[in-house]
């Protein structure tokens, strides 16, 4: 059965407009249309492919142990360009990021989890609170990249479509956003480990964010100590991964 | 500066127990543990796998037009087993998915889809409204899957690790695996797309769910009409991407 194949219409006459990067082979320029670069204007995935793909996902990681050395110049910039080729509901791409680099700032951060981790704690008794207590949640103090990430409530991009009946849709386009920068970061070595024991309400006072954003995610980026094809957390006895075959019902 | 570099023990050494799946490489038995069969237990990933990754992202689209062919047998288990690679919350895997097969039951989701729609139009005026009435939102009358996904807000996998002060997180667990399982079907051709244009409860009521479970997204796989390089809502003249830069602050 024939298909319709389409690419944007000048993919086949495209030039960079600048400098190949190092990494991979796209313009670096974030603003210039990320379109295709593929000879034909159509994407092709052989089996080769698919395979990496699938160690890619084994080997994304939470990560919380980082080394202290600084990402290459603009490789941040590179992957939000990447984390922007994410779905968003009716394009409102609603993703906002603020790269916290003030020390004091990042320090007041670090406290407001200590807080909220020893809150959750608290929670706990017995082996469970034990176990808890020895588990390294975050590597904030570590991590050369601290980056939020907050949903725009405000915005007009999008026109609203998607999102009357659920507008948590907004806040799902970020996530699948921040999705894309793990796996684009993995793909170069680079960790990503999410922070969310935090109050959302506190994050947003430290950093001061319009009010109309919500606080979404608190992201540290950089090189991992080690790498691992397993969760940190099974490691540590704490969860065990399941089938899925468990959570399919039919209807 | 060395790394650890940790393979889990014995990835050397498995063997697949059920036949190389023709797709991905890998054993289709979405219960056996889904780790690493790389000969030294460790990934890599190089320039053209980054290459084609890229292109992953630029192609993966939100497919509302789809052929009626249905997907080949195994396919879509063989999917949401990837897609149980996706991070979640302390471990939770929170993701529950319902195949609706049923004819009169997906008649009344797509009903409950043109309804909810209907009233989002008249929110509209003007020459919006008319552009809206002319977009198409939903496949689901040709996708030959529709897949009801839910986040278990009831479950204790995980023991409430990292949602005590954002048990969003949960819902946001299930949106990385639904991410995830829209970028692995695009690497075999199929397309996705996530219908939010419905009432949470009135879908949660039809497709009668424990009272726990959270209505995350309704999604129709198949495969696509035409493949594009950008987003339909683009071509359509509803909305237009921009670049992230404008999204980025420091502080």
């Amino acid at each position: 059965m024939p298909y319709r194949r389409t690419a944007r219409p000048g993919a086949l006459q495209a030039t960079p407009a600048h400098p190949i990067h190092a990494y991979w082979g796209w313009t670096s320029s974030c603003s210039s249309a990320p379109y295709s670069e593929e000879m034909d204007g159509l994407a092709r995935f052989d089996d080769e492919f698919r395979r990496k793909f699938r160690e890619l996902l084994i080997w994304r990681r939470d990560v919380r142990r980082f080394l202290r050395t600084p990402l290459p110049p603009g490789l941040l910039d590179e992957l939000l360009g990447l984390s922007s080729l994410a779905p968003s509901v009716g394009l409102s791409e609603p993703w906002r990021y603020i790269r916290v680099e003030t020390p004091a700032v990042r320090e007041r951060i670090t406290a407001e989890f200590e807080r909220a981790n020893a809150a959750a704690l608290s929670g706990l008794t017995g082996d469970r609170a034990a176990l808890y207590a020895r588990l390294k949640l975050a590597g904030l103090r570590e991590a050369p990249v601290h980056l939020a990430v907050f949903t725009d409530h405000g915005t007009a991009k999008g026109h609203g479509l998607g999102r009357q009946s659920m507008p948590e849709t907004l806040d799902y386009s970020v996530v699948t956003a921040i999705h894309t920068l793990w796996l684009a970061a993995r793909t170069v070595g680079v960790g990503l480990g999410w922070v969310s024991i935090l109050d959302p309400a506190q994050v947003s006072c430290i950093l001061d964010v319009p009010g109309n954003w919500s606080f979404t995610a608190y992201l540290c980026m950089g090189y991992p100590e080690e790498e691992m094809d397993f969760p940190e957390l099974e490691r540590a006895g704490w969860e065990r991964r399941t089938g899925v075959e468990q959570s399919i019902l039919t209807r």
